[in-house]
């Protein structure tokens, strides 16, 4: 009963054996494997965009750090949800990476930056004042922190704030498969249709071992990010392995039945706290992650019967915690939770 | 008839068997499963360092530039070989990770630094002079960049005059495996009982998928390496497949016989290249990689076969190139390639 | 009548004179002037700080990020107030000299940080959680940006919660003169027997041409200053004219008498305000900066009088400003002003 | 009798005389004073360069570094004399600002790069190798470090090769001046007819207190300047006091007839030190600085009798010395040091 994250979880059958068919004999290295070739075109006619520039690393911070340093000048202000990953839980990989840049956190409930918040965050940074830092990028993430979605209109309405400030736009899609199901949205329509320039493709929560594609729709920044990414140690050496997760990821929609079966188990996993007396969700419950919020006593009781998830703050007297259900996420290990969470 | 590099290999059958295994269930992520606490038992054993604290990697710049920023302040100068990896093949990653420290180039043939030059090196930098940068790290590499060995004696030579400055040791081990076969010293006699402090140990270029591991001797600067691993996106969320890999790379001295039999490749290879004409040797052949220098005439012949391999600068006249058997040469390769290069 | 800041007045004639004699003759570079150890043994005298490093430089920026970089690392947060100087003024000089700090505001009224403030920001920073920044060192600004004082007891009580954390404690003391006449207590109760432990001791808003004293109460840290003052280019080779001015700043009291002048001339326009219809005060005025609210139209009609000083962000349907007195405010430009403002 | 360097002078009368009358009154403070517009002015007049940028820092090493800043990024390379000031002198300076650039130092006799080293340097580099730090800018120092200058011819040689490669070109001019007055060229010439994109323009070397300009010839990049200067703490609020030091400065040519004064005093001491017995010199003299081998001794000698000056390494069995001549040494300070050099 592994609800903690979908980092939790292992790696999908597929993925696994094209990376044992990738072993087989020798092979160019440092990404100049016939693999990535294959990916690249791929991600391409995903994403309806025939010019776009892609890169594979292995982890998420790496994907965001390094997209979001193409953009965010030493001297500039990251606007993202004061609750973002990129904001809280990298140590500080997007100001490393940008040699300093400031995140300003622009609120919203469940998850999501208003437009209104973000307006008023970027009038509070005076334009051509050289004591204050200046516009720098805006990072949106689909799914959200809190399992919310943006659709289409709403990140449109963002990245054109961003715009109009001269801005760049990010999209922190660490669990983007999820957004595209649930939104029933096409990848274009998500992301560069919607004014996005830059794509972390997050394939490691959703049943990959660890990679994630960083989509440059605007190409001009592909020997730079290059460059950034082997200065990071980002550049693996026997890069098919990356390619092959990814290749796989992405054959026959694998990527979208692996997020539709995690949103349909948090769904599953709703209906069921609906019936755990005193329960109710914090947030709408959009795809695979769920906040609820409890009797105090309920996490002891599921844990001594083998649930695990994290604990979240929580009001006066009540009890939260975040339950992430993945790919792998069995019909039989909700019910099992659903019965853990029971007296 | 791959020989650019060790990296265009593939993984060993048992790295691979590991990873397969590792995948069932889920399992604590960020490095707090329970196969990387095997992982630090057995290297502690393996380097007979009780105290050692060991962090896994994916990338070899990735060891090298997180292990040099514990001790190279910004304001210090790295000490390396003229040739040595971390100054001329990262892309500038340790400037990056240290935040601008200044890499000095140390001069030596085949390689290797010498003493002499190392000495003369560290005496250039007036001590305290607050102009000039300060004297920060010592890296040295075993197996070198030309393929030699250093041997306990001589490492320990140059980490003396290190310390004696206040400077704290690195090996860059990519091909660490390699050296304990070559010189058949102990892992600990090559290292910290010859004056090093922190330790990059390769697992990707001999047979592994991509896993380094960073032994710091010293285990008091190894929650600053957890942050800035975390800061550089190196910690990896499904860890347990870099965990899987370092294991089944140690079971049972898999790391040795798989570097053996590159180094008895390679030495094969060096018998075959004596009986091509015209053709002699830069460097002695100590580990797995080969300098031949030969004929005009025969880069083209051989690739015209199949051969793959990097030229190298050569004198006038002559042309030169590197040849990298790894874990997964087979002397049918070794005996094609000798075949090629032959008129 | 300029009153848009204290860096708008020139510089004391004591201070000039102080310049004029330093010029003669050869001098030692970099500090190493006469001046320079005389400088230093006053500083030590003045806050009864025998062991402390004192530094000069040439701006409050240099001060601030310098002092700070000593304590903040890469991977830390800082704690100021959301309005202080280095966290919206310094266009990221915090970030840049810290290698990627992060900047955590912390509110409270009228310009001061509040102990509950502090104690909720430092709670959600989790201690020993890797994917979070880290504990880094606390700044307090004294005179406030609002032109309100800590008393010693207030300064004490942040720092303990700092302290309770292992974070060192800073203070922006660029008009510190005015807090010590404003409070009355000694520069040694209001800076380390409060806890801090390094000052940013500010000479150019309050009558010198442009230096900053940083002054290291724990001189454990002083060579590394030494090595980052002269990486960011801020030790002087003509130093001698640096220290000429601290020297007589601090001769004879003229810093206190200077700024003793400043806050009287505030105080006296605060009564004049009082006098101008529909004009009220922000915040108590403390020191030598008034925050006036006024009528619509104000601006305007003191403006086209010949009045400078900056607007300020108003509630809906008035208009508000920031006043500065400096050290050399006359009390017939502080009736020239009130005579303007009038209708 | 001070030969140690030229900033161990003080400044010229007239320097002082246009600081003392810039202190009257209020002024726009951050560079908004009237002075500094007429400053620019005057440089764009003097450079012949109508659409220059022009901003003024207090030291060279800002200058220096801020400069290179806008043309070497993180992962290039910075191409300089082996001797050069922002390669030794700097405290890793230019890697600060630059966020981790590599210097590379480029052989040449008498401080000045051959066209020929630097031509290998730059091939050196494998263009478009992500291995590898790119190409990123080339500085070169003019009066140079061992006091000989470059022609312009000799400039616009070496700027022909770094624009072949994509690179801009640095003046580091800390004694700019005396190069100007050594050659008879414009500085024009000297500069952008000769290639240079940014010039560090002294002024502190040759008489003035503290204040150098940064030229941008292209004015491309001037924001950026302005906000890398601002972050780096060297925008001074009280700027009017740098505006002051450069009017005057360039005011009736004074800058070159400081810098005239100071050549001929070398002059002058080179044809006393042809009559000190033993004595040779290991650079032409071609500015304000000598650097004479002499027979071991002299240095006590003098010392003895009251002369100050830099020992430099000498050859086995002798001694070596820099002596620096500047805007105040005296025909009188010159005769006394030859006498006392002499046994």
């Amino acid at each position: 009963m592994w609800f903690t994250s979908d980092n939790a979880s292992g790696a999908a059958p597929e993925i696994l054996e094209a990376v044992l068919r990738a072993n087989a004999g020798g092979a160019r290295s440092y990404g100049g494997d016939e693999i990535m070739a294959r990916v690249t075109a791929r991600i391409r006619e995903v994403f309806e965009a025939p010019e776009a520039a892609v890169y594979l690393v292995a982890t998420g911070t790496a994907a965001n750090a390094l997209a979001l340093s193409l953009y965010a000048q030493p001297w500039t202000a990251l606007f993202a949800h004061v609750g973002a990953h990129v904001a809280t839980d990298e140590c500080g990989a997007p100001e490393f990476y940008s040699a300093g840049a400031k995140i300003i956190g622009v609120g919203g409930e469940h998850g999501k930056m208003t437009s209104q918040a973000l307006a008023t965050a970027l009038g509070r940074l005076p334009a051509g004042d050289v004591h204050s830092v200046q516009h720098g990028v805006l990072s949106i993430t689909n799914v959200t922190e809190a399992g919310t979605v943006y659709t289409p209109a709403e990140v449109a309405a963002l990245t054109a704030l961003a715009r109009a400030r001269g801005m760049a736009s990010h999209l922190d899609g660490a669990r983007f498969a999820g957004a595209v199901v649930a939104t029933g949205a096409s990848p274009a329509d998500l992301t560069w249709k919607a004014g996005i320039d830059v794509l972390s493709f997050g394939g490691t929560k959703n049943g990959c071992m660890g990679v994630e594609a960083v989509v440059l729709f605007d190409p001009a920044k592909a020997w730079e990010f290059e460059l950034r990414r082997k200065r990071g140690g980002h550049l693996f050496s026997k890069h098919r392995y990356l390619s092959a997760q990814m290749e796989a990821y992405l054959e026959g929609g694998l990527w979208l039945r692996l997020a539709a079966h995690a949103n349909a188990m948090a769904a599953h996993l709703a209906d069921g706290l609906a019936g755990v007396p005193g329960t109710r969700l914090q947030h709408r419950p959009e795809a695979n992650m769920l906040f609820p919020e409890w009797e105090i006593g309920t996490h002891a009781r599921a844990e001594a019967r083998g649930a695990r998830f994290y604990p979240m703050p929580a009001p006066e007297g009540r009890e939260a915690a975040r339950l992430v259900a993945s790919w792998s996420t069995s019909r039989e290990e909700v019910d099992s939770l659903i019965a853990a969470l029971k007296p």
